[in-house]
């Protein structure tokens, strides 16, 4: 997968990329498994991954860069907006918050709460985690400002939230049982567009 | 506090009351000084209060129902709607929302999101907590839609998740660093009121 056409045949990929998949792999199966960040080490995620400590602070800095990079692989790519209707992107981008490919997700998140409390260091962590994907949705909004799909005064920031807010809620905490198992990310969207006022 | 008009004359509460009121008190503080939900145990709760395991087991079920109490105890009395304006009353209850008189709170609450996704025991103790504070919020939405101020056409519980969403992941996890500070209810009322597309 990680072969380009003009690079040399090898019986697979390079022996640094298995490693360091290794290392973020064993990362995420240890906080799956119900480690604390607080308690993650370093030594921990070198003994999972069958490689040494050397061997990890060649490639990250410390723990936090390392973990940056693990729940970014833990999230994926995000998905890309079709710039056609502003609507439709952004049905798009609020069916992907919290929606995970990655089982060991729906452990992982929701024990990074208490975790981004509790510590700046895993706040400024958490942020860089979920800026690129805020930043897509920021982009449709602006587009659609300019657009004139949405009304000229819109305040961005707390359109994400309005829109990011039941989504996140939902999917983390199952907040409102009444919701589950419908067509969400639709509904939300459009409310949020149309609001509840009698017109 | 507690007494009543008729009540004899006594040098303080009974000493039930105290006994109550003191468990409560040590499971919030066992709870804020990091101990999870599994973790937490009548022996260490009955070592705390300084009373028996007994003195428990008489006045609460178990550990979840004596957590129900501590956690409703924490979260305090919701704020009653005045009933004139639909707007006024939902900026009431969304500002209400993650808002803690209780300084625990701010350690605990956070600490619920994994609990939660844990043990369905506990997923029916979150919702048992936060339905009174929803049933609220939904009485004041059908009364907007009765007077005409909101659609006629509204999805109650959709509109509950829009509404509170918002502001529990910016109490909880300050998810957008740029909403901070600002007078946050009623600007996610109007907006969710108003809709983001232009007219």
């Amino acid at each position: 997968m990680s072969s380009t056409a003009d690079a040399p045949r090898s019986p697979g990929r390079p022996r640094s990329v298995r490693a360091d998949e290794a290392i973020v792999q064993a990362t995420l199966d240890l906080l799956a498994e119900g480690s604390t960040i607080e308690a993650l080490s370093i030594e921990a995620i070198a003994a999972r991954a069958g490689v040494g400590k050397a061997t990890i602070y060649r490639r990250w800095s410390g723990k936090d860069a390392l973990l940056l990079d693990a729940l970014h692989t833990l999230k994926g790519t995000p998905p890309q907006p079709a710039g056609h209707s502003v609507r439709d992107d952004l049905v798009l981008l609020v069916g992907a918050i919290g929606h995970n490919i990655d089982p060991r997700a729906a452990k992982i998140m929701p024990c990074l709460v208490p975790e981004v409390n509790r510590s700046p260091a895993h706040y400024r962590l958490y942020q860089n985690m979920v800026e690129p994907r805020r930043k897509l949705m920021r982009q449709v909004l602006q587009r659609g400002v300019r657009t004139g799909e949405l009304r000229a005064d819109l305040d961005i920031e707390l359109a994400m939230a309005l829109l990011s807010g039941p989504m996140l809620m939902q999917r983390m905490l199952r907040w409102q049982p009444e919701l589950d198992g419908r067509i969400l990310p639709e509904r939300i969207v459009d409310a949020v567009l149309d609001g509840l006022r009698a017109r």
